[in-house]
């Protein structure tokens, strides 16, 4: 077993409204900045032990799939580092 | 000017409490995952027009220094691409 460490990056699907990034990009531009746009996404850091990197993806995405996303309005990513 | 995309990664800084994070962890054994550790982080991806990569980062950081992040408890990350 060896310790892995993935990363996880929820972010909502396109299209689907996000009312926290729209405020936090009015906010910024009320302080002065100059920005195009702007898109949240929540990242998780797991820290895991596994026999191999490919068993600590498989197990993380279904921690995403089951827990960390929500399959109807958000995409996510998957890395993994030993 | 050029568009750019800048990540900014905002995560508490060690030895802050995080209780959301505990709660994810707490949940995903509950389901009968296996994991040493868990960390949260939020991520915002903003688009935006500068001169050169530098003058891009300058500004992300000034946003991520008045905004994005609580420099008391928060870590932050920024990473420019055109």
């Amino acid at each position: 077993m060896s310790t892995y460490t993935a990363t996880v990056t929820v972010q909502l699907k396109e299209g689907v409204l996000d009312p926290e990034a729209e405020t936090t990009r009015e906010a910024l531009e009320r302080l002065g900045f100059e920005l195009d746009a702007l898109r949240a996404a929540d990242r998780f850091e797991i820290d895991l032990e596994a026999t191999d990197s490919e068993a600590a993806r498989d197990r993380v995405e279904e921690m995403a799939e089951r827990l960390l996303a929500n399959p109807t309005i958000h995409d996510y990513e998957v890395a993994v580092e030993q």
